[in-house]
Parts: C-alpha cells; structure tokens; sequence
C-alpha cells in the first residue's frame, strides 16, 4: 500500500475547522459570577462594591431579584463627578434601565455574544432565565471572558 | 482518474491550522488610537477627556511626550470617592507609574497581548516605541480590540 503521510479525509478546508471550533464555544463556558445590587442603594454603596468584589458591571435588581438595570463603572464615574451626595443619590436614578438592557442566555454562542459587545459598545452583559415576573440575573459575560475564549483557542485545541 | 472530492493536501491538523490562523494576528493589526494627558493635568480634566474620547484608559506623558503613567477608570472612581477636591489633585499622584507599565509594540503577537491583559488584569496596554529618552506612545490594545479579532477569525477567513 501507498504510505499515507501528510495525507487525511476531512472533507473540510481550514476555513471550516476554524469556524466549527468558534461555534463549539457558547456562553455557559466562559461566564462569570454576576455581582448584584438591589434599586434602591445608594450610588455610593454601589461604588463600594464594585470595588470590593473588582468588576467594572454590576446588575440592578428589584425586590423580586429581578433584573431591572445596569451600572457600569462610566455610569458610576459619570456621577461621582455630578455636584450630589453620592450617599444620597439611590442607582435607580443613573442606571441604564429595563428595556434598553441587551441581554442574553446560556446556551447563546460566544461569538454572537462578541458581536452584540462590539455592536452595542458595552463592556458586559447579563446572562438571564425568563421566569413570570421578570428575568432573573444568573451570570455575567464580559470581554475579559471573550479575551479567555481567544486564548483557548490557541491553548486547548 | 479517481475523483479527488472531499480530499485535499495540507500535511496539517485542524489544530495547527486554528493555531496557524491565530499566529498571523499581531498588534498592528487591531491598535486602536491612544489618548494621552500631560502629568500636570488635574483628575477632574483628566476625567472631562475621557468621557471625551470615550476610552476607558489613558496614558500619562511627560513634557518631552514620553510615557510616565496609565490611569483606568477604576484609578479615577477611586479618586473621585475620596475627599480631596478633583481640580486640585494632579494625575500623577493617583496613576499607576513606571517602572509598574506593562506595555506592548506593534510587531506583538495578539495572543501573547491577550495572555498579559488576563495575567496582570488589565483592560489596556500602551503601545510604544522605544526612543533615547523615555518610551513614546504610538497606540492601545484593549479587551475590546481582542474581542474585534476573536470576531474576525468567524468572519474573515
């Protein structure tokens, strides 16, 4: 028999490897921990925490634990720089609210995820599941996990 | 002759292809534009450019233009919560300082870019040119200029 060295059946070119390893990642792989607050704290509190547990987006929730906005560190900058009371001032006032939050779910692709970020200019989204009385918070997906992702790629494969 | 459907020579794995694809990606490629304040320069007008330009790091020159500090949004909330009046505090007292900038050059591998950002949890680094005095910045790289890249690997090839 011939030898068969540097030969292999694939039926696919490179192009199609590439693009079926990017539609292996979906979001549930990559996501991290969501850090809450609820409506009515104060943007002070909110800072402090975005501090303590060192994320740059934090989600709003109301008290079903419900999704009802998002604060990013420029929200927060944006503030602190106003002439109010940061004690005084509950996240509710400047935070980006219920409908205008770009959302999406576990089972999603990663690389929509990427397209929505760069789409939308946003640093982070929520990771939700639907229930009767709104969307509850169960992770968060950033471009720190689309960087990881990234490295995967060369790393695992 | 046999049909040749479906087969094709490349000597190469998907892995290496993937890893090949990954390889041709370099700094130059996905360099955004840097923003640049002097040292003297007070957190509050520092805080005004960056709402601005709309970057979420900047870099911090010297009167000769060369590179001295970075500032991060996460610098300029944590001033903006102290007491001290922002128009009267330079950058330079609350910037991350040489000899602690990582900084990166255009001929860089993304991925090895990539690999920096998630090791010392950064969002941004400068990218510079070495000169007789100092480092001189020439552009940034950011999560949000991987995540374009993680996109054009779906896309472009």
């Amino acid at each position: 028999a011939r030898p068969r060295v540097g030969y292999f059946y694939t039926g696919k070119s490179g192009t199609q490897l590439l693009t079926e390893n990017l539609q292996k990642l979906y979001v549930k792989d990559f996501q991290s921990i969501p850090v809450v607050v609820s409506e009515n704290v104060s943007v002070y509190d909110a800072i402090c925490t975005m501090f303590l547990e060192d994320v740059g987006t934090m989600f709003v929730v109301d008290h079903n634990s419900k999704l009802v906005g998002v604060l990013s560190r420029k929200d927060l900058l944006r503030a602190s720089i106003g002439k109010q009371e940061l004690t005084n001032i509950p996240v509710n006032i400047i935070m980006t609210r219920m409908p205008n939050i770009t959302m999406c779910k576990k089972e999603d692709l990663l690389i929509d995820i990427a397209q929505k970020l760069i789409e939308k200019q946003i640093d982070a989204l929520p990771i939700v599941k639907e229930t009767e009385n709104g969307f509850e918070v169960v992770g968060r997906i950033t471009k720190t996990n689309i960087t990881k992702a990234f490295l995967s790629l060369a790393k695992d494969q």
